[in-house]
């Protein structure tokens, strides 16, 4: 029952592992790209996949809404709705719900919110939160929490973080367990170092099939964020994968790995594939600028995602200043296959006892680029 | 020098041919997706090839707009801009320019008119739309013409249509004749069958590698535009292709085919595709219907497109009902695939002897569809 997780090699505090689901093997550390409403937007499935893209997460928020969780249970899950077959984590509607300032309404028992759609009231509580994400039929289910903002008094974080933990322990006990699909806990705690220790022991005494760190990367900047992460990581099981929400730049990714992280997921490639943002290996680079409208190059030598392997700087830079989707469709799966080499190439080079090398080289070549434009 | 055209068989009036070009071969009766700005909206070039669409139509306007015709020429010709090594056809500009009411001014030398983008002042001539389309890499250029409305009197149809073949005679001077490459003509004369008489003897006195039928489609309706191709195409040289611009809907393709035309292009199966109309079989189908929401089946039984192949109509409706891109690319797909396997029929009912019967079904089919959603 539940999940596997192996973890192959250990470099630091860096791990290279394998989760395994009903739906296939995910290598770690990965990066799953966001599939808010049943879709990674302007991109087909297969050309997910052909990212080398091996897990998915889905926005349980998006999909009660639209087209509802029966709806989708009905045509037989999420991956058969949106036809991809490989694993995928949905998140537990909590992060989004408690975004809605105004329109909701949180108790011990759950939250009332109205959908930013079209008004309509809803309930989320564990035992809900659980029900939708197992008629979704998602792989790794995540325990509803509430996260803190930041900055947020210890008062306030230690109170949050106690109500979400006894939301752990109702979500497990909601949880239908089968084999290949799994629960993970998340921490919280916010960056109060004794509060993330107090959050990580409730949640192994629940025990859980992987752990997240949650409440991170919401404003308290990258310094923080790794002075947070020099602790929390080894406050979860060893032996469990460690999943770091909602986390972020390439350069973010990397200093997580460092610290034993093994697993994320983030919005930047797919939105900024629509924001003509471009992530490279010269650092970011914004392809509307007017430099490139007459650049024959491709947008980073030695991509072989089909935008690099195809196309010049020059035509992505006319159909972005066109509004073309052509334009989104092609920087996505650049941006996003631009994630998967940066997983592909850490995994490497744990393996082969690189990683130092290939994070100073990652590093130096972030500092080429064009960061100022942005 | 020029493009070569060969007909294999005739049925009535209906033709099997294939038009021969240095970027490949077209098989006709054709239709040419549109590729306004350089791009077929929401499509990877492989997809359009996909369909079997084996050309394209650009837009002059457009795209000396944007990118502008020298960047195009710099960046190795539109093919390789864009990525699309089969056929290219490229209007002349003359149809957008003429619709910029308030912003042109119409002389015997050519027009003046200002960019609806950013208001830039361009002058279009027949020698500047052939140069533009040379720079360009067009495999078929297109004369530079003036369109009447519909309805225009009688007088001012001749006038036009006489100016229009004055620079015809100016295109096919300016135009640099290349193996592989070729020059239409374009008859006008709106709905009167005299003035669209003397526009092919015009047209047929300068000589050209293909002749297009202007001036239709422009609001007098199917029956009208019938009255009118029954006779405007057999006026045509009987051995060149014969070009219908702008058309249409797959019933105006079917009678003009059976009225002796060869090649069409319509943005109605791209545009339709970011509306959430479907053109199918049972005929069209607004895929934003209640209706739809929990229909597991696919959209069309049958057909190979990978929206047909892998995903249901309630996820079809979802995407629409959510604005999600994916929902644009894999219905514009379906819709493009659509048309191409008419073609594809009626090449071979045309091969096979078996037209009518074909003509019949595809007649049965449209009336079990859902025209009053639309």
């Amino acid at each position: 029952m539940g999940l596997k997780f192996e973890i192959d090699k250990k470099v630091g505090k860096s791990r290279l592992g394998r989760l395994i689901t009903k739906h296939g093997v995910v290598n770690t550390p990965a990066f799953m790209p966001v599939g808010t409403c049943g879709t990674v937007k302007a991109m087909l499935p297969e050309s997910v996949a052909a990212t080398g893209a091996e897990i998915l997460l889905g926005n349980t928020y998006h999909l009660m809404l639209r087209p509802g969780a029966d709806l989708v249970e009905k045509m037989g899950g999420l991956h058969k709705f949106m036809n991809w077959d490989k694993p995928i984590l949905t998140d537990s509607g909590g992060f989004q719900v408690m975004s809605l300032s105004g329109l909701r309404k949180l108790k011990e028992d759950g939250v009332t919110f109205r959908s930013h759609v079209d008004g309509t009231k809803f309930f989320l509580s564990p035992e809900e939160s659980m029900k939708i994400q197992y008629k979704l039929d998602s792989n790794i289910t995540m325990c509803l929490d509430e996260c803190t903002p930041y900055p947020s008094t210890y008062e306030d974080c230690a109170k949050s973080m106690r109500m979400s933990m006894r939301w752990a322990k109702r979500s497990k006990e909601a949880f239908i367990d089968r084999d290949g699909y799994g629960i993970f806990g998340i921490q919280q705690g916010n960056v109060y170092k004794d509060l993330r220790a107090e959050s990580a022991e409730e949640l192994k005494k629940i025990g859980f099939d992987g752990y997240a760190i949650g409440g991170l990367a919401i404003g308290e900047g990258q310094e923080k964020m790794f002075e947070v992460l020099d602790y929390a990581p080894d406050m979860l099981p060893e032996d469990k994968p460690r999943y770091l929400m909602g986390v972020g730049r390439p350069d973010d990714i990397v200093g997580a790995v460092l610290r034993g992280v093994d697993m994320f997921d983030c919005v930047m490639p797919t939105r900024s594939g629509r924001t003509a943002q471009a992530f490279t290996k010269y650092g970011p680079i914004n392809i509307r600028n007017a430099r490139h409208r007459e650049d024959p190059r491709p947008l980073e030598e030695g991509c072989d995602c089909p935008l690099c392997s195809h196309y010049s700087r020059a035509y992505l830079h006319h159909l972005h200043k066109c509004n073309e989707i052509l334009g989104v469709m092609l920087l996505t799966w650049h941006n996003i296959r631009y994630y998967e080499r940066l997983m592909q190439g850490l995994r490497n080079a744990i393996k082969n006892d690189t990683l130092d090398q290939y994070v100073a080289e990652f590093y130096a070549g972030q500092q080429q680029g064009d960061i100022e434009e942005l």
